[in-house]
């Protein structure tokens, strides 16, 4: 497909036929906007709450009236399947997710899920019937949650959700996430079972916003992403000893609190540095007995890294954890590093870029090659054949916040563009290969 | 007093013969340890919990049963006296505190009090009766409690219980400390009016283990305090903005809990810059929102720094609140610190000093002269008359931990001074001037 052209693909549609209905759109991102966790700041639709209970109905209720086949797989995934001509070829995908952050937005993952199922709509509506299935899924639970197991829906069509997963538990209640999936009603062993052979997918593509400032920056319409930045996420521990603040010396003591303010510094040096694309975040701390006059004997750092770059991902990991332990050290502090997540970078597929970047010239559209800094769900869907993804821009580079925004015109733009490179990917002779 | 050595002033009494019972301090020491908060860790007796209100009882009793005349009075404050030959006379007061902080220790005050106690049961059964009414008091909440409100019982007596202390909140609950105290069963009404007149003591004097590591490391019996540190508490609270960990660059970020760390960093370097003597310790530590992946945008620390030295301190607070601000400022985040305890440094009378080290010397105790560190309810008490306080040594410097502990023999020797010291106070002629 590499000397095809998504306009050559596209043989007698007319790629302006595609172009979605706005405010239908709009109308869907506002009622599932409503159905957020009610206690819960901003909009709140976290894993396994009622209201994402009520929105996955509500996800798998609106497939069923754009004419999609829909039902809610063993792991929790509403799958939608637009019949094609010959299900006997390979299927395409698209699709993400609707879970959110604790008072996140409303536009994360979302957009490409109401994207896909508008794509389905305007495809009937414009009477064009595709050769393969066209496969539309919100997968389960994407975000990053306390079990610390994300994209778990995505991790079991793709083979990638192990039963270690499923005895992680929860760090309040001592909850395992196996329980937690089964208490919401779905089948652990359906969903450690159901997993596509590698190379099953024709393609997978999917439509997301950006979630940082680079295309706002930059005033391009569309991102051809290149790569999903891999993860390294971190529990430091550390244990000194507690003393009485007024009366322990300044040298005599082995302050823990102090040695985790070193470590928050240390991994944001390590991102500051990197030389490609790097980021880091202490996401979360917590000290005790935590008065004014005890000196902290415990402490505990919840922190990420993540990079498109792999050589530098993996130095940073082991450079961050020998300098964290030799700056507690110094202070008689004890450090323990628990590694708690470690997904490696996942380059885009070059020729679904190529075909991503050829729709946007095709409509007209500007757009520029973006990395992933956040992880999605393409980046397990890549294990089973050719991934790209299609970014649109966010509003201030805000995002897992309530402020989280894009403008309606964009999103037009990315369902538009991932229509295009649907049709054009379904009539593609040649099948993508995964790089 | 200055030119009297304590063995002039003790005339007919044999210093000797005012040692104390060791066995019977320890078995109060035992009997008081068992009244604490049992779901608790350690050794916890906090202000207003049922296990403190059953130590005030306690200690009542245990103070008319050495034949004080003992009573509660509005502040909570646990008064017992020994009547002296002439109560015209200005009276002795000694005494110190029995509530811990979470998880503390069995010393930490109580060893003041019970040693109070144990002086008037000598002095009894030795057949001395001193010419000065001699006060033994257990001051209500001399420890940091969440109200930000210390020696609230010693500020009573002292005239610096204010009704602005009243008014503040426990910041869990929004629980007034006049409320807590009301429901306690306290007067607060009579706690802010019962002060005693500036000039009304002969002299005030505490027995107090050290908390700190000067005295095990060299080798001294008894430590006679200088002075006792000045306090200034802060609360810094960042403001920064939320965006997606991964999606964010890093110079583009507005990062509270890193400036919190930096913080916590610039705290301590001021007091390791102190010199003459100083500590500081950030205690506590909030963030917010507590996800891996998300930037936070909030963060709160809870600080303090104390000295001996007046101008260093009102110095490092001029600094601290500069540095943290600026730092903070740099990285786009916004800083507000509210100043909840400004104590300054509080001199022992140095007649007192004297009395005290000339007491050790009569008895052929080592001393030296000594900081405190931490406060005292002495600081309050030096409004009322000369006051000095009497160290003993902490094994391992270690204070506010169950491990906190003093050997029986270091114990005794410091009743024993305290015994000494108030006989010969209470034979001074001349009144002892506060400094």
């Amino acid at each position: 497909m590499s000397a095809d052209t998504a306009d050559a693909l596209l043989g007698a549609v007319d790629p302006s036929s595609l172009r979605p209905d706005q405010q239908r759109v709009l109308a869907d991102l506002t009622e599932l906007a409503g159905l957020v966790e009610s206690a819960e700041p901003g909009f709140s639709r976290r894993v396994f709450s009622d209201a994402y209970r009520a929105g996955r109905e509500w996800v798998r209720d609106r497939m069923r009236a754009a004419g999609l086949e829909a039902h809610i797989d063993p792991a929790g995934n509403v799958v939608g399947v637009l019949r094609g001509a010959n299900s006997a070829l390979k299927p395409l995908m698209t699709g993400s997710h609707t879970d959110t952050v604790h008072a996140g937005g409303r536009y994360d993952g979302i957009v490409g899920v109401l994207g896909g199922i508008e794509v389905a709509r305007r495809l009937r509506e414009e009477g064009i019937t595709l050769a393969r299935d066209l496969y539309v899924v919100d997968f389960l639970g994407e975000e990053a949650n306390s079990f610390g197991v994300s994209c778990i829906g995505s991790r079991s069509i793709a083979g990638l959700l192990l039963p270690e997963h499923l005895e992680r538990t929860n760090g309040d209640s001592a909850l395992r996430l196996g329980d937690a999936m089964t208490g919401f009603g779905l089948d652990t062993g359906g969903a450690l079972g159901q997993a596509w052979a590698p190379g099953s997918l024709h393609a997978y593509l999917e439509l997301h916003i950006e979630q940082g400032p680079q295309l706002e920056r930059s005033g391009k319409q569309i991102g051809v992403v290149t790569a999903i930045a891999g993860i390294e996420r971190l529990m430091a521990a550390f244990s000194g000893r507690a003393d009485h603040a007024g009366t322990m010396p300044m040298q005599g003591r082995q302050d823990a609190l102090i040695a985790a303010a070193e470590a928050i510094l240390t991994i944001e040096r390590e991102a500051c540095g990197a030389p490609i694309h790097g980021v880091s975040t202490t996401g979360r701390i917590e000290s005790s007995p935590g008065s004014f006059n005890i000196v902290p004997d415990e402490a505990r750092i919840w922190a990420e890294m993540r990079s498109v770059d792999a050589s530098w991902l993996h130095g940073a990991k082991r450079r961050v954890a020998e300098d964290i332990a030799a700056g507690a050290a110094l202070r008689g502090v004890e450090t323990a590093i628990e590694w708690l997540n470690d997904q490696d970078p996942v380059a885009a597929d070059p020729d679904v870029q190529r075909l991503l970047g050829d729709a946007a010239d095709a409509l007209g559209y500007t757009w520029e090659a973006v990395p992933s800094g956040a992880g999605h769900d393409a980046a397990h869907l890549a294990h089973l054949g050719p991934m790209g993804m299609i970014f649109v821009p966010s509003v201030g580079g805000r995002s897992h916040v309530p402020e989280e925004f894009t403008e309606a015109d964009d999103i037009t733009v990315g369902i538009h563009v991932l229509a295009t490179a649907l049709v054009a990917a379904d009539r593609s002779e040649r099948p993508l290969v995964a790089s």
